[in-house]
């Protein structure tokens, strides 16, 4: 019988999608950059980017396998669209490499994997099956936001998306804001870069004036801007976001 | 008039009050090194442990100025032992340095300063006196549990410690769970080492057979652990965490 491999979830750079490249040692450290050199076998959101990141450390770390020969699976496509956790999807059957002894990356496309992004079915797969989970130190951006907001650290949530739509979006603004005040819990949230422009209007039409609001944006590249401010002074300000850029957005008090 | 000097946080390796020691290499990235090498004002959590932490940095990198001339100081106690956010703590006089042009670091003893850990105060300090804040890449052990938990990375929370005594204790526990059933939300939280068979009895005590309970000790070290199951199937385990090393908890569906 085989020795079972483990799962080891590999952070990646946050500058996926973005114009400018951060040099991967800047953000990785090399307990990471080593034990992902190692491994050949990879379950990840796109299979080109994984062979981007791939690509990355192997420029500073001799890779196990050439990248056309690494063992490379996509999680489907309906984890990415309703997440591991309504999808209801059984990821044991990617995880077969592992039980024959092989060591298995969980790679998404920024940051890490299984937080406000898909990998958490195979995580819970690999509980499942009695594998080893090693979670690499790399880049959160919800966690360097957060650390940079100067809001509450010893209590938050992170919520995800908010609604898109106009009421909707109004309405669980307001409920994120009551809930923050009324138990002093920081509220973390993430939109798609084109949309960012749009939550941040509905963010200073719906909020109390005096509640605050920060955004991180850029985390990690050399245009990283992070800003905390009160309701009432963002409305005489600029918008601290762009239409290109992720960003990150809590409130509290 | 000086140019501003910017607020870091640096983050420190998790093997504080730990009988092994992290190659600070191993946790740190290169980028977060040599920003840290480069600084000599910190506001920390404990001179000591800041000089400790500054001592394995210099093994890697020339530090700015000499141990015994790098300019420390802690944050007040009270500070500590309330958190920042209850303490009415006005950190800006610690900035002082910084309004006279020299780059600050903010160096809490393990993990992210400002998350789960005092600090937050000294960043809103930096944001009302419109300080650049620039948060480094390190281990944070809250969001190394929740990727390798495998419970929703979607949508969570950490709510910090949880009551001592028994009774409130337990109602807390089931309130959690109650809110991580109805909202898919997951619930994390964190308990002093020496306490955390206590919370785990407890755990097991009060959740519901089905409620998936996570555990991660000894994140980064050597002897790092991180297990997700039922509360059924702990209940006939041996406990996954032991009363030295630190440990992060989850609970969700």
């Amino acid at each position: 019988m085989h020795e079972r491999g483990k799962l080891f979830l590999v952070p990646a750079p946050l500058d996926f999608g973005c114009d400018t490249a951060v040099p991967i040692a800047e953000v990785l450290p090399e307990g990471t950059l080593v034990a992902a050199a190692r491994l050949d076998h990879w379950i990840c959101e796109n299979a080109k980017s994984a062979r981007h990141v791939l690509k990355r450390i192997g420029e500073l770390h001799a890779l196990a396998a050439p990248l056309q020969q690494q063992h490379i699976v996509e999680l489907p496509r309906e984890v990415h669209k309703k997440g591991d956790h309504t999808a209801g999807f059984d990821a044991r059957p990617l995880l077969a490499p592992a039980m024959e002894g092989h060591d298995v990356g969980l790679l998404s496309e920024a940051g890490m994997p299984a937080v406000a992004d898909p990998g958490a079915s195979v995580v819970r797969a690999a509980h499942a099956l009695g594998l080893q989970v090693v979670p690499l130190v790399g880049p959160v951006s919800l966690l360097l936001a957060l650390a940079a907001s100067g809001l509450n650290g010893q209590n938050f949530a992170f919520v995800g998306y908010l609604p898109q739509e106009q009421v909707p979006r109004g309405q669980r603004i307001r409920e994120l804001e009551a809930l923050a005040l009324r138990t002093g819990q920081t509220q973390l949230f993430i939109e798609t870069p084109y949309r960012n422009l749009a939550l941040w209007d509905a963010l200073l039409q719906n909020l109390r004036p005096t509640t605050r609001v920060a955004v991180s944006s850029g985390l990690t590249l050399p245009q990283a801007a992070s800003r905390c401010d009160t309701v009432q002074r963002w409305r005489d300000a600029l918008a601290p976001v762009g239409g290109k850029t992720p960003a990150v957005f809590a409130l509290g008090a």
